[in-house]
């Protein structure tokens, strides 16, 4: 029919696998071991149905105010959506509009080309060093905008501040959007540095650190005119997106720090202990601040050893892509569910 | 600094009031008075909070399971996103790519504009006819989509289902989306037209019928090739987007279909009753099949009944737009809100 000449037509993403059996050990899709705070559980306990029947608040007050408390931030300097994804793509959607090319690393979250291909946004991508890091020279020059994780993904590797900076500085006719998925399991956040530079966006997500996965919630930090601009797009496309349950549950648990910490100390304690034990087997690791470890060995192909794993109902992430394709990523999980990940590949080494 | 230069800018939609103040008769938004469900309220109850830590079913398959065996379809003819908000802005942005304008009414759901707006599709508005009627003549010729509700909002009135056809049978080589998220109130539904018409989409929502506004709930139904390119987009834009709590409470909802039907029926019922009340104290209205009025009177402005009722702590939806700044849409509430409304509007009149 003549209507299909004009669909959009895109290669979608493909998420990680989300297993619908029972007894799976499931380190494939980097959530947090660790279920939320009891505050959290209490606010859920507390949610009334009866509430459900109205629209929740569009701007999502309650949990805008706990984000700007935990970082001593205005509340206009504060943006919510649908997971950090949702606040990718507004952030492509109204920032890289230029017509001139994006930068992005060519290894890395692999969702930015799919947003850039489906708003048809130019992008280059810079390949990462030998070992796996981004170089500030590379994101020199005239470009559309830039974006990395922070720790990068699916690395794991940290860019030192002094070079997020540099990248920042260098590119003030550019919006630059340092990605922190997972920053609070050892890294540095750049969120000091939106006070001097007023192109910087800084991403954040309740689905690793903050064990929220399954409610869809991120945020991005920045000058309150970025975030203006980033409410108006989002107003625009669909204004009641977090729905009460988000709002509700997710202020609790932006209020409830201690537990927060705890678990990202754990999971750093699990993350070195986990990197001691795959080197012992004769695994070589890149350097992860994140809550996963990227790894391949010399005597296997990581296929191999993918697929040994899940027939062993031990699901880990691995990527059908250019210098990545005999690496795999592990999530840290429990210290027990480590410990069937190493009985499991003992067996194979 | 230059990066505003490249900033997508767009007029937003601005939502209804969601006033914080308690004690306020919310007749605004078109909320339904009635809770939902308690098979919803047993499953909410069920929710373990521990499993927020794990990601969500990207494919929804509970709910999208649901939606299919309550309209007798497949699962591969049913799409969910969140709010019929999301499942709109899905579809613009899947379908309505030629570059020729696409068509909807002059008068109509505000939100068509803001997003032909911010994905740069060029628009047409042919005029609702004297009392507030679409035209099916004005839907023919080259276009590069059609959109409208039925019944159509803010005016409430259905388009029959044979001029739907027409429509529909007149531009096989566009997309046709009927937006029925006012069907359930009394109104016939295209639904059994997707079977003749692969060119149709109709799109309907949890938040007025199904009393779940709260959780954004939207869903569209269509031959499985358009849902197909559907899913393909989504994916792309956001591979999570309906959290945990939206699948779970919503499916139970779907699932429970007394309570659904008896809370439609009840405010019907309220609607007709309202309706001869309104005519009473002097007011016209159209004919409204939804689960609100649209009404006008000819001795006060409706920015002065707005204000009135506002004063009163009665809130309803005033649009300052050309040939309707003169009605108010007046959500149905419970007969008790319905009450205060008109001993309010008594003493006016």
């Amino acid at each position: 029919m003549g209507w299909e000449n004009n669909v959009r037509r895109v290669v979608p993403y493909v998420p990680g696998e989300q297993p619908k059996k029972a007894d799976v050990i499931k380190l494939n899709t980097n959530e947090n071991p660790y279920p939320p705070s009891l505050e959290a559980e209490k606010a859920a306990a507390s949610m009334s149905t009866d509430e459900l029947r109205l629209y929740p608040d569009p701007s999502a007050e309650s949990l805008v105010r706990a984000i700007a408390g935990c970082y001593g931030l205005k509340e206009n300097e504060v943006f919510v959506g649908v997971g950090s994804d949702d606040v990718l793509a507004m952030c492509f959607m109204t920032f890289f509009n230029s017509g001139k090319p994006i930068v992005f690393p060519d290894i890395t979250y692999s969702f930015y080309d799919v947003w850039a291909d489906l708003l048809r946004i130019p992008y280059k991508t810079p390949p990462l060093t030998e070992d796996f890091r981004i170089n500030p020279a590379d994101y020199r020059g005239e470009n559309g905008g830039i974006v990395f994780p922070n720790p990068n993904a699916p690395t794991g590797s940290f860019l030192p501040m002094e070079s997020v900076e540099e990248i920042v500085a260098a590119n003030r006719e550019s919006v630059v959007i340092v990605d922190e998925a997972y920053v609070d399991f050892g890294a540095e956040s750049a969120l000091p540095l939106i006070r001097k530079y007023d192109n910087l966006i800084v991403v954040q997500t309740f689905s690793k650190s903050r064990s929220m996965a399954g409610l869809r919630i991120g945020y991005a930090m920045a000058d309150e005119k970025l975030i203006r601009y980033l409410n108006d797009v989002k107003y625009s496309f669909n204004s009641y997106t977090l729905n009460r349950p988000s709002i509700l549950i997710g202020t609790a648990e932006m209020n409830s720090r201690e537990h927060f910490k705890e678990c990202c100390a754990r999971i750093a304690k699990t993350r070195e202990a986990s990197a001691a034990r795959f080197r012992g087997l004769g695994f070589s690791l890149t350097d992860s601040c994140a809550n996963f470890l990227f790894v391949t060995h010399p005597d296997k192909t990581a296929k191999e050893i993918f697929d040994y794993l899940k027939e062993n109902r031990i699901y880990v992430r691995w990527f059908d892509k250019p210098r990545i394709r005999n690496y795999l990523r592990v999530t840290i999980g429990t210290d027990q569910e480590m410990d069937r990940l190493f009985a499991c590949l003992s067996e194979l080494f």
